[in-house]
């Protein structure tokens, strides 16, 4: 009877902190340029844990390019979406630290929390998942204690103790401090639109293990030039608005469909629209790089 | 009277939360030739995450040299045995993206599952811990939901999707799809024998920090060659059945018994015959590679 | 009735679960020179998560340049502040691996524990947290089953697992094996002193990602100078007594208040005086270096 008893309890109590830990989350997810040779990444996640030994603390990256905001806003468009609702995310790519930024954290539409310098990494994430809200961090409260002499490191003693904070149920988000309109500082980019038969975009991103070029022309978009596997896809980059590169690059099922070294075109895991050398890289052969520099138009041929 | 009924209860609870922990796991752990430089990785786990917060994520490494199938196969060997039965792998290493080659779920004999293309990254493995069970993932159910227009990341939305449902007990491994025969693809490789007084085996990886030639020549194989600490040991390194290097290099207890960039031998962290320069690397300063078509050759001289 | 009793005994147990966790915080972060590109390191979390899968597991870093036990010991007195007393920490960067040095565990007196072979790793930690006990890890009882044949791994076979167990709880520190002498092995470097109107310390380490040099001279003591922000800092660097640098560096309070690629002195996130470029690598623009042998003098002009 009494183990009966223990077992009904161990479950009703099991399903009680499950349920507890579902809704606080419990999750942060890092993403900096520090790179991870030193104990930067480290001690923010000793920070965190000091708040709270049960979070679970994870990564984007840490090897954003040294003050690449552009990168750091795509990275976060690229992963945030497939994390569980409420996570918090800290992001810390500040090349103006020490000077007029706010810190803030976004709640997205997705209900995602992103603790970040509002230094266009935002430009993303706001135009893709939209802004709930956003609260500017009132860093006479949410700051590590002890912390005040330290006026460098931001990203340990007050975005990774916030994230904590907020990550751990120890305060609420409205608790981060007062609410600012919904805007973010944004980074200005040639959008994906089309223009009678040519889309116009811009490289968003270099798949950087494989060199491929990633667009932000979407799979939807895409769509209007009615693409069939075969299709010769017409590309043209610019930098800057001088061309770099004119070549063609058939509308491929798999990597496999052109020989070695070979140019072809392909919706990547984002289905945004991209383009490869089969088993080669198109960024380091043709000399081609990302961001808001770098645009694409893009025709098509449809095979007959 | 309260207080010790709860401690009690406490207790027992404890036991059986420990238990159903340790039944289930809760532990996956992913390798891929993806890099750590974009947000691929991070995916995977929000991924994984999303099926369940309870999970621990961890990982083998990342830095798989692109598409190095081979490289794949050997470190899951070199690091599998050493996690908890029940713990999920997810290996993915994968040119033949879109391609034909199936996706599994292999059981080995020591009760770890692996989650991964079946191209050849399970021919270490399979040999040396064994096939208990082999199963096809059955992708109109094992999928992440809405990811159907998503032909590429398999990663993401098969592999990271269904090993967190079987660490987090929402599937059983027979769930995961219909069971197929106890065999893998398997890379075609020079396997440790003994021929007369010569061992002939492979270089199956470098020890890439350092630069040292991992064999897979075993301890026990070796042992039959009598080898004391001092004795010479004959190394012979063939490319494609081509002379790379021959030399001498002495059985050793420490990296120290021999002068600043000579060449000893002595047996690796996982007990298979390896050559190393101390405080240098055998790899680049005598241009030698790994894999399966790198092959050796051991002799041994007693000293007096 | 039977809902509150049971709530009621879910809170009492939720606190008594969190306590137990806080009292033994089951956190081990590992550090070393293996790199992540094999699986050395996914080995030392296996044989973690095999003492016990509800511990959590990071790094500081596994990019320790090879045999560098300075920055191993850099890396320590950077980050263990920062998490939560009873954390355990493994450090295997051991170049005298199978030769003699004591594999031991040391106490801080803030609560800490650091597992490691005592080579000069513990040099920093001790002279800045203090020894409250150091103990000599009694390998007899604590390695891992059957791993009596491997004599090179004992970062996985002994440092993990004795840290998993002291973790977990398996074990209490006097379990770890016998006590020594509140001592560790130090490494002789230029400490931090003012003579006269000069301060003299050592480049501690380089900031690895922005190539900034971080000295050993705390502010406290910097203090002593009188700095304030546009005063100019005259930096002397010399390597092994050789001059290699001389020039000025205002000190900043942000790196902005410089042009690009002009130097600059601050005070880091670990409070110490820094110098840096803006924008550029210092270490890499003059070839200078960190360690032992590289020492600084500093003295001020104060603004009129």
């Amino acid at each position: 009877m009494i183990r009966k008893a223990i077992l009904f309890a161990g479950c009703a109590l099991w399903m009680l902190v499950t349920a507890t830990v579902s809704a606080q989350q419990k999750i942060v997810v890092f993403q900096s340029d520090f790179g991870l040779k030193d104990g930067a990444v480290s001690a923010m996640k000793g920070v965190a844990s000091t708040v709270s030994t049960d979070l679970k603390l994870y990564d984007i990256t840490h090897e954003i390019p040294a003050y690449n905001i552009w990168e750091a806003a795509y990275r976060l468009e690229q992963t945030v979406p497939y994390w569980p609702t409420g996570t918090v995310f800290v992001s810390v790519v500040d090349p103006g630290v020490g000077t007029e930024r706010k810190s803030v954290v976004l709640k997205t539409n997705t209900g995602q929390f992103i603790v970040t310098p509002d230094n266009g990494t935002l430009t993303l994430v706001a135009a893709s998942l939209g802004i709930a809200e956003v609260r500017e961090i009132d860093e006479t409260v949410n700051r590590r204690k002890d912390s005040q002499q330290s006026y460098t490191f931001h990203g340990r003693d007050v975005y990774a103790y916030t994230a904590a904070r907020l990550a751990a149920g120890a305060i609420t988000y409205e608790q981060v401090g007062p609410r600012l309109p919904n805007e973010v500082v944004r980074i200005p980019y040639q959008a994906a639109v089309l223009e009678g038969h040519i889309i116009k975009g811009s490289i968003a991103v270099l798949d950087v293990q494989y060199g491929n070029l990633w667009t932000n022309i979407r799979r939807d978009l895409f769509q209007q030039l009615s693409p069939q596997y075969g299709d010769v896809v017409h590309l043209t980059v610019l930098h800057k608005g001088m061309l770099v590169y004119k070549g063609d690059a058939p509308y491929s099922q798999t990597f496999g469909a052109v020989a070695k070294g070979k140019p072809l075109s392909y919706l990547n895991s984002l289905l945004d629209l991209s383009f490869a050398l089969n088993q080669a890289s198109f960024a380091a052969v043709y000399h081609i790089g990302s961001g808001p520099d770098w645009s694409v138009e893009v025709g098509i041929t449809h095979k007959k």
